[in-house]
């Protein structure tokens, strides 16, 4: 195999990681992150990057963008950061540059991840099938999942943008909070729950309807607060979130009959992990009917790793 | 290309279509529907289908079912039948048998579908990617879709049983119907309403909500007496039944990204074909907050081939 470098970027709506790659693995040592609102555009990002590690030589780029990747000009959803594959090349000297949307770098690391970075959250006795269709899913600035797809032509990534489809609700207090989310948008997607601005605003729903004054407060401070158990308003989002989360997951690995496994994601899924070992997450997650069985056989992970994404973006290289 | 003989079947939740094929290509003069009722197993009505053609010899058989594959033993959703390749085999004289998906076979199809069978019910002006995912999506006895991804390495069909995903529902009444279609069951998947007993659920609902008696019919009545248009609660039945269609059609829009137009089949959605041509289904199908451009952007034709699934079967063959 021979020497190569390139440079693998991971751009989410909220923080931006790069790293190095060498014979299409991550070079771990030069793993950064930044976080986008420190920089007008991803080329600033980039280059400042760059001079963090000497300018060195790439000769090609795949990044990774929270952003349905439709040719070589990229619109975020979550971002005002706008992608040009030609004015990326220019900073990296002229690179080759390629776009993947981030689930789909995701999807393409689950062959890489260390075990020692997955969580289990439900372990069926049943033997893992090896072969069958494996799910990753993930909530942070959005909500989105892939599929990866073992083929006898090799893996496909089945990448959608499911975070924008209806939030399903099956109760009259959750559709009260639907509605919460809805106003002045005509509807409630999943993401507008499963998102941090989704925690944020199932927690001013929960305020409300205890009759309490709303209070200002980050995602990030309503997951501490209910993961230290200090606060009954910030745990009933919690539980209400993970009930999301459950429900949501449970019905992509329907969608895509995910009996390989399913690997949760995201800044927010990991802030609320404790959560995720409570009976509200499980519960929803097989609370499916006549395919409730089916359900329960599918071994679900939580990736302890900010940075898989790149081992994917590596993997393409 | 050899000459080569060997059977396609479509087993659905209440019809068998079969046919003959010839190198590769389905010969129409030899297409039969039986229902499965008539029949007490599948090789019966296998069997039966080989005498009225004078028990041609049948290399391979390739065998759509309208269940989850998953090995040789196929049990299925909404019919008592079961599935043996050998015991098949058997009927056929020794044929290897090969089980696929409905859904798979329909998706293998929508390359081979004759255009005079596509109804548009919504063109954009934009250009057909046609490179892009394609969705096909069903109603009959039951609810399924299929994606075919166009892949540098040929094409793949993702399958899963999203119809047993979580029915979504946007208001108070939509909420009460869903508790009524989850009665004794839990839950109300997607499948629960987009289906024939769906309809007939639907229709009973609005029975029971404009304190009316349930009259007993049956899916097909209600849906002759709507599209008739000479019965006001078989008609909002029928209204609610196409809102629910489109905003799943424009989720799984969205989940599968399928930019390359999206193709609606299946007995029950054939019926209300009227009804798909109403405000209803296309606004709830667009109504996808700040996606809607993008839905918007996606052609759908309703499929007027009942027999498509078999090109599908012999193009595996």
């Amino acid at each position: 195999m021979s020497h190569f470098q390139g440079l693998a970027a991971d751009i989410g709506g909220t923080n931006t990681r790069l790293a190095l790659v060498e014979n299409g693995k991550v070079r771990e040592e030069t793993i950064a992150r930044f976080r986008n609102a420190d920089f007008d555009t991803p080329e600033d990002a980039i280059d400042s990057y760059l001079t963090d590690t000497g300018r060195p030589a790439c000769g090609a780029a795949v990044i990774a963008i929270a952003a349905p990747i439709d040719g070589t000009a990229i619109q975020m959803t979550n971002h005002p950061w706008t992608f040009r594959a030609d004015c990326i090349g220019k900073v990296l000297g002229g690179a080759n540059v390629t776009f993947l949307n981030d689930f789909e770098a995701l999807a393409y690391s689950l062959d890489r991840i260390d075990p020692a970075r997955l969580k289990p959250l439900h372990q069926p006795l049943q033997q893992l099938r090896t072969n069958a269709t494996r799910l990753v899913v993930g909530a942070g600035t959005g909500f989105n999942a892939a599929a990866l797809f073992r083929t006898a032509r090799g893996d496909h990534v089945g990448i959608g943008e499911c975070g924008h489809s209806t939030l399903p609700v099956e109760t009259d207090a959750e559709l009260r909070l639907w509605s919460y989310l809805a106003l002045n948008r005509g509807r409630a997607s999943m993401e507008r729950a499963l998102s941090g601005n989704g925690l944020r605003e199932i927690f001013e729903w929960f305020c409300l309807e205890q009759g309490k004054p709303i209070e200002t407060r980050t995602p990030a401070e309503i997951a501490g607060l209910a993961v230290s158990g200090s606060d009954a308003v910030c745990e009933a989002a919690a539980r209400q979130w993970v009930t999301f989360l459950g429900r949501v997951v449970g019905d992509l690995a329907l969608t895509f009959m995910s009996l390989g496994g399913i690997v949760l994601t995201g800044g927010v899924t990991r802030s609320l992990a404790r959560y995720l070992a409570e009976p509200e997450f499980l519960t929803a997650f097989r609370s499916k009917g006549r395919q409730s069985e089916l359900v329960s056989g599918i071994p679900v992970h939580l990736l302890d790793d900010d940075f898989a994404a790149l081992a994917g973006c590596a993997s393409r290289m």
